[in-house]
């Protein structure tokens, strides 16, 4: 048997392995042509507006950051402390740091791709999908590298974890560190979860103010270019393209991948304590290595997504996740089996009363990874079904149409409603199946330590998903890139088919990055109840603060969404009349005269102050609500977070769906159906297009962070709630 | 001091003051002059549609009745059984004859309505609220009444009740009917109930089946009317028209008078039964009481609206809701001081070990009734500021018709998220002030019973809430029917000012509704987990059954949302069919011709079979689920429910507030705002108004009746549910 140090190492080198993997890619990505000189100056007007963006919203983040890692040290300095708000930043910059890089490839990426088309499709996709793995691996890596020197640094260096098998903690041990003593069996409940709240912070300002600058850019785009200029879509007359094509790689690339990022860490940190309260040391072993694990599995599967002359690339996609899935399910098999054989015993190391728990049938355990991992790719499935073309619903949306925008509108909030149905369905079965499983592995605590690891199940692949996902922007915008540089059809072609592609896998990566966000936040729930000291007493609905938290924080999804989509409004409002501006103050450009150019710094200027400005409001409550719950009642906050993990799931599912079955009935009347572009069909499903632009890349997406954020919120300052 | 048996006479003379009132209104209205010979046919038609619905509908209904009731005498037989099928018919057939009687009236009153507005403003305001009224205090009347004779019946017939006082349960008394015995004390909690799921039966089918009708023939009507065929609303030549009419009357008279039956009775039963086994008796008749000071106090304001020439008709009518309100609060002072005075002791008859209760503070009781009639107003007022053009939400929607439609759905949706907070804050406040004030009042166990009598606080004054929204559609009417039988400008000034009023009321009595079914159904709640043992150990949210229950239950408002829009969908489009077809086979139709009319009677015919066909698929699950929740376990039926409550009322008050918001930001325009009738924003804002149509007239509603009835059930078979 390997002692525990070994384990965390074989942690780090996994993650140097994925890292590594994306350190390759990123200098194979930069090794191919970037294309005609046109191609490189559009591409680096796209990626200075992207770091601009980012430079800008890191330095609020700075701020923020310093911030809430003073009041950490000082509120909490009886549990953690300064040692916490390390790990915070810690976590913060790994976070930081993967969308940094995530960005800058992605949009050198995609003028290459560009250039790779004129050559043949196999080539584009293999440009396009390694630009988005340098982001997927980043992410991966970070976070289990993070999360795992967190591990080397509180434990082994004090060597407080030991016995014959060098995985017990020491019963009474203590960390010493700033003058001050933290209890070893606590470091996991208490310390670590720092780290997660770092991750927490980067995803609120990267998806919240990244899905704002992302369609606030669009619309505006759309609103001033196409319907007032008369201009096409992707024309580089019009001042806000740049912004637009920003947008697509700040919202979806960095937006996206922080978003993934915080589930990632949630996923290994939440089940990581809960399963050191139960299994020791063991328990908090395992969320770490399916972690390794599923980063190994998923830079091997890279290597598998190769198109092919003729063949459809989204096959080649598919290949590498459900490549990565098998190979992890494997692995976790053998893992799980090996770390906590049937008779394993162990001593519960906090509470009053010390009780043993005995494995009695691992294999129990595997079913919970097992299912967590289905039902992810089951609700990302199910959202294909809901807004794909190739379906129904769709399908009758368009058909709607002919009776005017009313009932395509009507048509697809049903289909959004619709659609929360089945996700809710794979979401119960994988709950209660995983606690089933679990209970039946090891009676009294399993249950709940394996909901945890069928959360760590879902998002092992994590690095995989996050490529596949980041390629689709690349995408995108190597079609923009195309269209701006005047290349012919076939070239258009070949990105416009990447691009589709790309429209199914964001939709799947959605769904999938919801329910990703349901299971966190559901692990690092019980996390609080555990740490308050609610999991022995429950949290009764009956209760009457319990349940006015249940309905406030039902409620706080809707009015964050509110915000959220009025804040779309008014920043879009801000481009369009920058652009306006420049139309009329800069002779020449509206007619497209040569060397005239619009101010494009400008609008991504704009659009960035915008989406920082508008996300003051929203994110302070996002902060405060939760802390105020539970400084008036634990038990309120209790059901605070239930009700909002309930609705924000829901909220998340229907306005992603919806927002996805609009664009796709809007792109399949343009296909040439109904009618094709031009006719009243197509007005009509362009209405929906628009509702559905702030629907599904802004206070969608935004409605994953909030049930995580608010959840790990009430992780982190659980000490300070003691009033039940 | 009175015995039990004089205090629900008492009740059961107040129930009498209220029908008497009614039938004095009846009579009254139908004195009134019916006007022309074309007045009499249009509305003739409308009152035909009406009953051809309501006996369509009544049909189906009592097929649905005799088999619950059976169902329920066979399987829960050892817990009132039979007696309550019986309480559950009474509950029906009550029920169904105030919407009988109060449709009847209202049918009538529209033409007299119009006949009078010939006259002066006062005159035609009186007409339409008396119409309205005899619905009100039917409702009222007929839910006292009932609720009233079950107690007589069931107890004071058997002798149950007596003591010193004549106020006490006797220990150990059973009563015997059908040679089954029941114990006394269970009787409120395990019959009464039956009443309510009577009430429930029917509510069903008039909120969910009224609703798709009356959007059906309203969609109908306006897409082939207005948009294919070119001529104006309420235009004779139409088809449709009358079934559109008859809509009116179907949906906001039948189906808003079916639901606040619903919750008052509800709001009576529900407390009532809580109040017996914390308090004794007296805890039974308490709410009963407050129910019947409610009901004379209501008829007695119904006498102070009374409109003025040149006065604004809608004071009139808020002088009769303030003036109950106010006349009710002060005689619950007085009868919570007389019936449960300080140091009145209570032993709880129910339970392994029994507890003695002492009222310390009675007024807190008090405070708790004050509270949950507060709260139902601030409700429905907030609903006022978020859909009437006085406000700037309205007019911002307005505003956004500038750019399109796109941002009018936007902003409409958003207005109606955030409405969602407002609403949610008073109902928080209204739950924690009562439970606080109930737990001051009575140290243990008052407090669950003070939020039940804040419900039924809420819910007193149902008589004159009813009347006054009554009086929307029968003032909506007779402007139809001035327009049909072509009366001139003044006449049309006259109604129309009576209509604008009737929306203001329409959309503060939705609120309201929405209010009274939240509180009602956590009453019911409560009620749940006392009769299946969970009040003592509680629902507690970690346990894994109960939260696959919260995120199932969260689910179905979605899901049945959907179900509704799309059946107004279909149903809309079986309409256009059918209009489509005489006006191609009807010669001389669409041009009007002298003496050719259209087959009024085929319209109403199509969309009540539509309605009845398409609430099967919604209603059977509605009732299905909670048993199948129930039977598997009775924990996750708790955490079903609590997800339904607050996901229903969430959505509840977003639909019905985006709806009524899209609604007036569309008459503000037609209003002669932002260019007026036929400008590009007024367009846009149609296209809002469309969507809101199904949101605040079909789903929107069916969620209180959705909320009311899954708890009802899960209180009514509770005995089956033993799986903990």
């Amino acid at each position: 048997m390997l002692g525990g140090m070994q384990y965390v190492l074989i942690a780090i080198l996994c993650s140097f392995v994925g890292l590594g993997t994306a350190a390759y890619y990123a200098f194979w990505v930069l090794k191919q042509d970037p294309g005609s000189a046109l191609m490189q100056k559009i591409s680096k007007h796209i990626q200075e507006g992207a770091l601009a963006f980012l430079g800008r919203e890191y330095r609020v983040i700075a701020v923020v950051l310093v911030l809430v890692a003073i009041a950490m040290g000082l509120f909490l300095s009886s549990s953690g402390g300064w040692v916490m708000s390390i790990a915070y930043l810690v976590g913060a910059v790994f976070s930081g740091s993967a969308g940094f890089i995530g960005l800058t490839i992605a949009t050198r990426a995609n003028s290459r791709t560009t250039h790779a088309a004129t050559k043949s499709m196999p080539k584009a996709l293999e440009v396009a999908f390694r630009g988005g793995a340098v982001m997927g691996l980043t992410v991966a890596g970070l976070g289990l590298l993070g999360v795992s020197l967190c591990f080397v640094i509180l434990l082994f260096a004090s060597g407080l974890v030991g016995g014959a098998d060098g995985l017990t903690i020491i019963p009474g041990a203590t960390l010493t560190i700033f003058g001050l003593s933290i209890p070893a069996a606590t470091i996991f409940s208490d310390v670590i979860p720092g780290f997660g709240l770092g991750a927490s912070t980067i995803a609120l300002f990267a998806r919240v103010g990244g899905g704002i600058y992302t369609k606030a850019a669009d619309v505006g785009a759309d609103l001033v270019g196409k319907v007032e200029a008369g201009i096409p879509e992707d024309d580089p007359r019009n001042p806000a393209v740049i912004a637009d094509n920003v947008g697509d790689n700040v919202g979806d690339v960095a937006g996206m991948g922080a978003d993934l990022y915080e589930s990632y860490v949630g996923a290994i940190v939440a089940p990581l304590a809960l399963g050191s309260l139960y299994l020791g040391f063991k328990g908090a072993l395992l969320p770490l290595l399916i972690a390794a694990v599923g980063m190994v599995c998923s830079a091997i599967a890279t290597l598998f997504v190769r198109g092919r002359e003729n063949g459809h690339p989204g096959r080649a996609l598919s290949t590498g996740t459900y490549g990565a899935a098998i190979l992890t399910l494997i692995a976790c098999y053998f893992l799980v089996m090996m770390l906590l054989p049937a008779g394993t015993e162990f001593i519960s190391g906090i509470g009053a009363t010390l009780v043993t728990h005995t494995v009695i049938n691992p294999v129990g355990f595997f079913v919970a990874i097992f299912i967590g991992l289905a039902a992810g790719m089951a609700i990302g499935q199910a959202s294909e079904i809901y807004t794909s073309d190739a379906y129904k619903a769709v399908k009758r949306i368009a058909e709607a149409g002919k009776t005017g925008p009313a009932t395509v509108i009507l048509s697809g909030l049903a289909t959004g409603m619709q659609s929360t149905a089945a996700s809710i369905v794979f979401l119960a079965i994988a709950m209660g199946v995983s606690y089933f499983a679990g209970d039946w592995a090891m009676p009294a605590g399993g249950g709940i330590f394996a909901v945890g690891l069928s959360a760590i199940g879902m998002l092992a692949t994590t690095g995989i998903v996050v490529a596949v996902d980041a390629y689709g922007p690349i995408a995108d915008n190597a079609g923009g890139i195309s269209e701006m540089s005047h290349q012919g059809p076939e070239v258009r072609a070949i990105t416009d088919s990447l691009d589709s592609v790309g429209n199914t896998t964001a939709a799947i990566a959605k769904g999938f990055a919801i329910a990703s966000a349901a299971v966190t936040a559901l692990a690092y729930f019980q996390l609080y109840a555990e740490k308050v000291g609610l999991l022995k007493t429950g949290i009764n609905i009956l209760d009457n603060n319990v349940i006015i938290g249940l309905f406030i924080g039902g409620m706080f999804p809707f009015l964050f969404s509110s915000m959220a989509i009025n804040a779309v409004g008014r920043a879009a409002q801000a481009m369009i009349e920058e652009v306006r501006r420049q139309f009329r103050e800069i002779v020449g450009l509206r007619e497209g005269r040569e060397g005239v150019e619009g101010e494009y710094g400008k609008c991504v200027d704009i659009a960035t102050s915008a989406a920082l400005k508008e996300m003051v409001l929203p994110a302070t409550l996002t902060v405060a609500l939760p802390i105020l719950m539970g400084l008036w009642s634990a038990r309120a906050l209790g059901g605070f977070l239930a009700g909002s993990l309930v609705v924000g799931f829901l909220l998340a599912i229907f306005m992603a769906n919806a927002g996805g079955a609009w664009d796709n009935a809007k792109k399949y009347v343009e296909g040439g159906e109904l009618g094709g572009k031009g006719s009243d069909t197509h007005h009509a499903t362009v209405v929906g297009d628009t509702v559905g632009d702030p629907f599904k890349d802004t206070a969608g997406p935004s409605m994953n962070i909030l049930i995580k954020v608010m959840s790990v919120i009430a992780v982190v300052f659980a000490p300070l709630f003691t009033r039940l």
